[in-house]
C-alpha cells in the first residue's frame, strides 16, 4: 500500500491547472487566516490531524493555522532526520513551546542515514529521503496516531517547479495525481498552497510567529542532504552543517533572499603547514530573488567573501577551498542538487 | 632503464640545499644572459641538445638562451599533447618562426589520452603525463635526435614546491636526486633554475621574447589536464579549453598574476528552457601574487564575474554553473589538482 509505485504512476489526472496563485498584493492576511481555519475545521470535523514541523516558514505557518483550527486534535511532530542544521530540533521545539504548542521530537537519524548509504545520484537521494520520511517514519507515526488528516506546507512555487519538472519537492503528492486517501489512508490538507514564500511570511507574521521563524531563509526539503554532493554520510553532513552555521552567521544581516553552503564531492589540492593537503571544497551561494523563480548572486563585499573563506577553512576540519557561485538562475538553480 | 622506479627512489642525495635563489632585485638580465649562454656552450661543447617548448615563459626563455648559445645544435620540439589551450601549438610555433627559430610540432595527442584513460587521482594523472612525456614521447625523440643534452625551464619555485612536497612539477628530476645521465642517457641543463617567474620574465624580455610570451600567466606542466577534476578525456578537455579561452579573454587586461578555469567532476542541477538540466560546473580562479608562494583572490568587479558566468554558461555546452574561488593560498593552492 505504501510502495514505491505510487510515486511513479499518477492515480488521478494532474490538478495543477485548477490551482490559481493568491498573489502577495491581493492577500489580506487576517481574512486568509480566518478562511483557512474554517476550511481546516470543516474538512477535519471531529477527526484527528497530524503534521510534521520542519521549522521552515511554510510548515511553521501551517502548524499555527492547524492549532488555531484544531487545538489538541492536531499532533505536531518534529522528525530529527540527522540532516538538520546545528541545534535545529531543540531551537524549533522551544520556540513552539513558548507559543503554547507542544511538539514531539522523533529521532529517526539512523533510518535516514541507512537509507542514504551508498547513494550519490541526487534523485535517488531525494527519493530515499522522501520514502524514509513518508513510508518508514511518518507513515508509522500517522498510523500509530490514528490521524486521518495530514497538514502540509506545500506552497505555490513547490507545485510549479514540480509540475515543470525542474525539481521534485518532497511534499507534492496530490499535484502529481496521487490519491493519498487511497494510497496512505489519510487526506492531505495544504493551507498555503496558493501562496508563494513572501506571502507565507506575511501570514506567519500575522499568526504571531516569531520573526526568526517567519523571516527565515528557505531551506530545502531534503535539508542538509541537498547541500552534500555525493554520498550523504553523518560525517559529511557534519562538515556542511558547520559551514552552513558560518554562512548563516555571516550573512544573516544581508537582505539576501537565501544563502547556503554546499559540500562538493570533488577534492582539491590545498596546503597546510607548507605541505600538500588534498582536501574538501565548500561552495557558498547567496541569492537575490523575490520568488525563487529567478535569481542573481548577491554582490557581497569582498571583505565578507574573504571572511567566509577564512572562517570555513579554519573552523571546518578538512576544508581547504571555498568558492562563491556567480551564476544567475537560470541556468543555475538556487540549490546545487 | 626508463622505468617508473626512478621517480620513486632517489639515486643521489637531494641537492636543493646547494641552490640559492637569484632575486629579481639582484638580477642584471644582460649579465645573466651572457653567463648562461657561456655556461650552456661550455657544457654542451660540440654536442647536440634538445628541448621541449611549451610556450610558457620558462621554456620560451630557455629556448632563446639555448639558440643563442647553440644555434642549429639545439633542436626545439613542441609536443602537442591534446591538453593545450585553444590554438596553442600553431600560435607558439609561428611566434618562434618569426624570431628565426624553427620548432617541430610532434603530434602525441593519442598517446596522452590513452595514458590518462580511466585515471581520476591527480597524482596518477600527473604521473601518467610525466611518464608519457619523458618516456613514451620525449624519450623517443631524444633517442632519435642523438642529443645528449636536454634544456629545461625549471624555475626556483618549482624546485621549492617539489622539495616541500606541495606539488610535483613534471620537470624536476635532478632535484629529486635522479641522475638523468644514468637513467635517461642525457644531461639536463636548467638555465633559469635560480630565478622565480618575475625574474624569468625580465630575462625573456631582454632576450627579445614578444610581450605576449614573456608576460604570459603561468600555465601548469600538465596543462589543461591540471584543470580537469576527475577523468581527463578529449571531450572534457574541450570543455575546459573553451572555458579557459573565455577566462583568458575576459581577464587578460587585469593585472592579475594568474587566472584559470577548472572543470569539476561534480555535477549540479541547472535549468534550461524551464526544465531541470543536470550539468557541469566550472570554477574560475584569479590570483594576486608576486611569487606563487602565497596568493589572494583578485577582487574582480562583479560586472566581470557576471560576464564570465554568462559567457561560460552560454558558450560552453553542458555547463550550468560557474563559481569564483575566494580562498587565499594557503590553505588553497593556485591550481586545483
Amino acid at each position: 500500500m505504501l510502495g514505491i509505485k505510487i510515486f511513479i504512476m499518477p492515480i488521478r489526472p494532474i490538478r495543477i491547472m485548477e490551482l490559481k496563485e493568491l498573489k502577495l498584493e491581493d492577500l489580506n492576511p487576517d481574512a486568509f487566516i480566518e478562511e483557512q481555519v474554517e476550511e481546516i475545521k470543516s474538512v477535519v470535523g471531529s477527526g484527528l490531524a497530524i503534521n510534521a514541523l520542519s521549522g521552515g516558514v511554510d510548515s511553521s505557518t501551517v502548524t499555527l493555522l492547524g492549532h488555531r483550527a484544531l487545538g489538541d486534535r492536531l499532533k505536531t511532530c518534529f522528525i530529527e532526520n540527522g540532516i538538520m542544521r546545528e541545534g535545529e530540533p531543540e531551537r524549533i521545539v522551544s520556540l513552539f513551546q513558548a507559543m503554547g504548542i507542544p511538539v514531539e521530537i522523533v529521532d529517526a537519524k539512523q533510518q535516514f542515514f541507512d537509507a542514504l548509504k551508498g547513494l550519490t545520484d541526487p534523485e535517488e537521494k531525494r527519493e530515499a529521503i522522501t520514502q524514509t520520511f513518508y513510508k518508514t517514519v511518518f507513515g508509522t507515526l500517522v498510523k500509530e496516531s490514528g490521524a486521518n488528516y495530514l497538514l502540509q506546507g506545500t506552497n505555490f512555487t513547490d507545485v510549479e517547479e514540480t509540475v515543470a519538472g525542474v525539481k521534485r519537492q518532497h511534499n507534492i503528492l496530490e499535484q502529481l495525481g496521487i490519491d493519498t486517501q487511497a494510497a496512505f489512508g489519510y487526506t492531505v490538507i495544504e493551507p498555503v498552497i496558493r501562496l508563494r514564500k513572501p506571502a507565507v511570511r506575511v501570514v506567519g507574521q500575522a499568526l504571531g510567529l516569531p520573526e526568526e521563524l517567519y523571516s527565515r531563509p528557505p531551506f530545502p526539503g531534503p535539508a542538509l542532504a541537498a547541500r552534500v554532493i555525493g554520498e550523504v554520510t553523518s560525517a559529511r553532513v557534519d562538515v556542511v552543517r558547520k559551514a552552513t552555521a558560518i554562512v548563516e552567521a555571516e550573512l544573516q544581516n544581508t537582505d539576501a533572499f537565501q544563502y547556503l553552503a554546499i559540500l562538493h564531492e570533488d577534492k582539491v589540492t590545498g596546503m597546510r603547514e607548507g605541505k600538500r593537503d588534498y582536501g574538501m571544497q565548500v561552495e557558498v551561494r547567496c541569492w537575490e530573488s523575490t520568488d525563487a523563480q529567478t535569481g542573481t548572486p548577491t554582490r557581497l563585499p569582498y571583505e565578507t567573501l574573504e571572511r567566509l573563506a577564512d572562517r570555513i577553512t579554519t573552523e571546518v576540519p578538512g576544508v581547504v577551498s571555498v568558492t562563491y557561485n556567480i551564476t544567475k538562475k537560470p541556468p543555475s538553480t538556487i540549490e546545487a542538487v
